[in-house]
């Protein structure tokens, strides 16, 4: 990796405290508490790694300057979106029973459910009003543009969600339903990174679809891969327990590919919830059924659409070379 | 009252579905439900009743058209406002664990707090996305400013609800922390409702700011007249079970009158929470300890200086006639 996203992360991390500030007053200052620990700033725990990768406001100020635009200039909208992934985290949080969130307690559990609903609430508001931010930079017409992209996005993230929540307690889930909801819950957000940075970096329309495309494909394959960690990753890597996606009993990927076959692995998984013990065993037989090799199949051509749309998109100078090696990164390929 | 809201309401009716249509899809269909239900539109009991009274959008369109503006323009503008006043309510019940909202079953009661978070955080967006559509018949710095000023409302919503839950479990509330409270909870929205109208009505910066101060003043008139018909009022009027807020324990105003007077009620109060036999005997305490007339008198003082706002406003034409009518008749004044 070249050295710019260490220019970037200071000045976003900036960024983002001066948005969170709006609501640093006298009478809300428990409020302005919950929402600095959400961030990962303070309380037990704060620091790098609870502050999560940031790779959504990255991805849209390598975009930026990849189109040629002042980085800079983008960071309002960086903050922004990174200020909407927090915001559905929290929420996510309280909608998933979820007692910890990167190896710590979640603002919920913390601090009940109707103050984390509302500074969900709070999160999301800052993230509008950091987008209004960009007039000092941009023409008026550009910033209803960006801002319209990104409340469009928000509504497919809670089409994703309802569906998310929806196929908890549906039994026959297809693998077309299962796309519909990865589209809205993860590649939304980081196709609007992408879009935005080419936008505000100055690119023509067809460029900017490029760059959505990129973004969205990116999404799709990032999500396949998790799924597939999610079974068969490694602990030490992922941050997550092994194969805690079985103990969860999430229709990820390879369980609905596994479903499909209808063959052992089917047999049990439709009977009750599994138990710890079963699930090597059960992780075997996905693996022995093809499940494994055709969600790792989707994953290399999400990755190849990808990849084809970057190349497209050409991105240019250092940005554009870091762009490269994001994605490589991200999706496990760099060397 | 003239027949100007008979002209307003069903125009606004159209806005309001034509906004919430946008997550009308195959795929989303039971979260749209969720969404029309909440408005009143769809589902057991849906009717007028259930849409609530919509104060909030035709004091936006009422002041639009008193200061000059063309009311039609500034629908989606109102059509914002009433989807975050709703978009308040679907979380406000959750947080509140309220069972039924206007004798109906609530958002979270019928599909859940996951799928309930989610609805409320979709009609927000919605709410966002109308405020865009104003840029069809407003230059873009305007919408930018109508929606700075929307989103700045909003998170002084979110502050008002963090206070208010934060209260509920705080022995000590202060008559100035009420004060703070519903300067957000209520004040916020309708300030922002007149404050919308004027700037799109064509208002410069002065007359916008007389308007923002009715609707403040209207807000805290309203807030304390509900306060006070919440232990006096009359059930069959306000479709509140007279002294339910005695029996919930809510800090209204009087309450908190009673216990600065440290008198009686105060004793009783403090023990533990009241039985339903008690409340009759605690209203009357309330009243002869002279918290029944204090806080009349505030009523009386807010509405005096929203009159004031409103007289300084100079509201023009048939609109202006009708937000005077309003105004006395929402705070109870009505012949």
């Amino acid at each position: 990796m070249k050295n710019l996203p260490e220019t970037f992360l200071p000045a976003l991390k900036n960024e983002l405290k001066k948005q969170v500030a709006r609501v640093d007053e006298t009478h809300t200052a428990e409020y302005h508490k919950m929402l600095t620990y959400h961030m990962g700033w303070v309380g037990e725990g704060a620091g790098a790694k609870a502050s999560g990768k940031q790779i959504r406001p990255l991805l849209l100020l390598l975009t930026a300057s990849a189109t040629g635009g002042e980085w800079a200039n983008a960071l309002p909208a960086a903050a922004a979106i990174e200020l909407i992934h927090n915001f559905s985290l929290l929420h996510d949080d309280i909608q998933d029973n979820a007692e910890t969130r990167r190896g710590r307690l979640t603002v919920w559990k913390k601090w009940g459910v109707a103050q984390a609903i509302n500074a969900g609430d709070g999160i999301f508001i800052l993230a509008n009003l950091a987008m209004g931010d960009l007039k000092e930079k941009y023409p008026a017409e550009i910033v209803l543009d960006a801002k319209r992209t990104l409340q469009e996005t928000c509504l497919s993230l809670t089409r994703g969600q309802h569906l998310d929540i929806a196929y908890e307690t549906r039994a026959n889930i297809e693998i077309g339903d299962y796309w519909q909801m990865i589209a809205g819950k993860t590649a939304a957000l980081l196709s609007t990174a992408t879009e935005l940075g080419a936008l505000l970096g100055g690119a023509d329309e067809k460029l900017r679809f490029t760059y959505r495309e990129f973004g969205h494909y990116l999404g799709l394959a990032f999500q396949v891969q998790d799924d597939l960690l999610g079974i068969w990753g490694n602990e030490a890597e992922t941050g997550k327990s092994v194969s805690s996606d079985l103990l969860e009993g999430k229709k990820s990927l390879p369980v609905l590919y596994g479903l499909e076959k209808n063959g052992k692995f089917a047999e049990r998984w439709k009977k009750d919830a599994l138990t710890e013990d079963e699930i090597p065993e059960m992780a075997h037989l996905l693996e022995v059924e093809g499940a494994r090799l055709e969600t790792q199949r989707q994953a290399d051509q999400m990755t190849e659409f990808a990849l084809n749309a970057l190349r497209t998109a050409n991105p240019q100078g250092e940005a554009g070379d870091v762009l490269f090696e994001l994605t490589e990164r991200l999706l496990g390929r760099a060397a």
